[in-house]
């Protein structure tokens, strides 16, 4: 089962001059095997729980995976006790942290991009956005979005982290629609895997492209995140922390709204803030 | 040369119900090139600057370079503008970031660990740490440090990350020597960068194993952050965010004394605070 905290961890608190002792609990950290149709692809450092959609997150994002049609079903180790309506999940595997994605074709394209820290560099400097336009499609305009309503996105994102409270160390994305309502959240140790679970999440539910939702991630905005939402149609991304400057340009390019330090009643617009006007109902 | 913040950028700022527009800045990403004697081997995305210590560290902590005496050579994209004394660097690629490191003999292991996400799993569940153990070695006992120090090394950290205070957007990493001295501080967009960076400073300064070293990051303490600086010699590690459980287990498995929380006047101590006690003088 999902092991979002590690179990009781005795540890010593220094404050103000003073040791005390006394337990504590860690956000769990472990890795998890991902294979494509019984071949190992790659080694993931994850939290435990939700690890299908995870794998098909990651897959998604890698271009292996366009549909839940694609997938044939999916072995993972038994002590995970995962399962999904609709789709052929067959709790097998010996290992645990294991996760076998079994393909119903060839896959559409090999996985090169970003699990597989690819080696060789068409993307470097400018490069690197042309490339994109061969996987990645501008996004289509609207929905309209009340600014206003941001901020407090972040408070039903906080709230809904339990693990985060007891450890301080998870990230999440969350997915709303423009109503403010949520609609997937996810935590990860890792910033990119919260995102691939949700995009795994909306997959398997046969929802994506997310055209018309809006992600708020717990961290910063770095190139892969925008790059994943994108790739999953999401329109908006807003984040608490700060973007980076290949972030801004990718979500210029692509027609993404572009959201930063979404802290208190404020926030930062980078690109494509037309979006970002109350709708006139 | 160096361009840790991207140059002015107009955006619109959402504040209490109203947008006002300015310019802004934030911290640079780019893909930087990696090769090995002249063969593609990895592309990292990073903040630009220090690339030859990203480089270097990089590849001491995949065990590849153990020491300055293995590189015969480094060939760095001219606009890099960087140089180091006492080993050759050529500024001749015609290509932006790009970096090539040139060994004098075959590396002492393939590349595999962590830079090339590795696609095979040995390293799974409990396999992990026992697997680790060829790689690095129990740190050895020592040296004391005053626990009331700890929490001013962040105060330096923050005063000396210039981009940080403009951008928000940057992780540092600070080593510190026991006297509280800051000895390198490197800033990047990626957490485990900077890290890189420092390390890749101390292998051209002959510094590394960096014995008697306290190793201060602003972000939090992941399995990847615990393994770079054990593997570097660190004894101890202290970070302003949290430790992830496989963080702490590799920690309390090779000796390392892990700080999580360091912020205020506070911390907690989560193995070997032995080493945390006042030095007899």
């Amino acid at each position: 089962m999902a092991k979002p905290a590690a179990p009781g961890l005795r540890i010593r608190r220094f404050a103000a001059g003073e040791w005390t002792e006394s337990p504590d609990a860690v956000v769990t950290e472990e890795p998890l095997q991902l294979l494509l149709d019984g071949e190992p692809l790659a080694v993931v450092m994850r939290t435990p729980g939700a690890d299908i959609e995870l794998a098909l997150g990651l897959l998604y994002a890698e271009g292996v995976v366009r549909s839940i049609d694609d997938v044939r079903g999916i072995r993972i180790s038994a002590e995970a006790g995962e399962a999904e309506n609709g789709i052929g999940v067959e709790p097998v595997l010996v290992e645990s942290n294991h996760v076998d994605v079994r393909l119903g074709a060839k896959p559409r394209r090999k996985p090169v991009r970003s699990m597989l820290a690819s080696s060789a560099c068409g993307v470097c400097g400018t490069q690197m956005i042309e490339d994109l336009r061969r996987d990645l499609a501008v996004l289509p305009a609207g929905p309209q979005v009340d600014p206003a309503m941001l901020p407090g996105l972040v408070d039903v994102l906080r709230s809904g982290q339990g693990v985060f409270e007891r450890t301080g160390g998870l990230h999440a994305a969350g997915l709303f629609d423009t109503g403010g309502h949520l609609v997937a959240l996810r935590e990860d140790v890792g910033r990119h895997n919260a995102v691939d679970k949700v995009v795994g999440r909306m997959l398997l539910d046969g929802r994506l492209p997310a055209a018309g939702m809006i992600l708020v991630v717990s961290g910063r905005a770095g190139y892969e995140i925008v790059q994943k939402s994108i790739g999953a149609g999401i329109p908006v991304l807003a984040a608490v922390g700060a973007p980076s400057s290949l972030a801004v340009a990718l979500a210029r390019e692509f027609g993404q709204t572009l959201v930063g330090f979404l802290r208190g009643d404020r926030f930062n617009a980078y690109s494509n803030d037309e979006r970002l006007t109350k709708a006139l109902i």
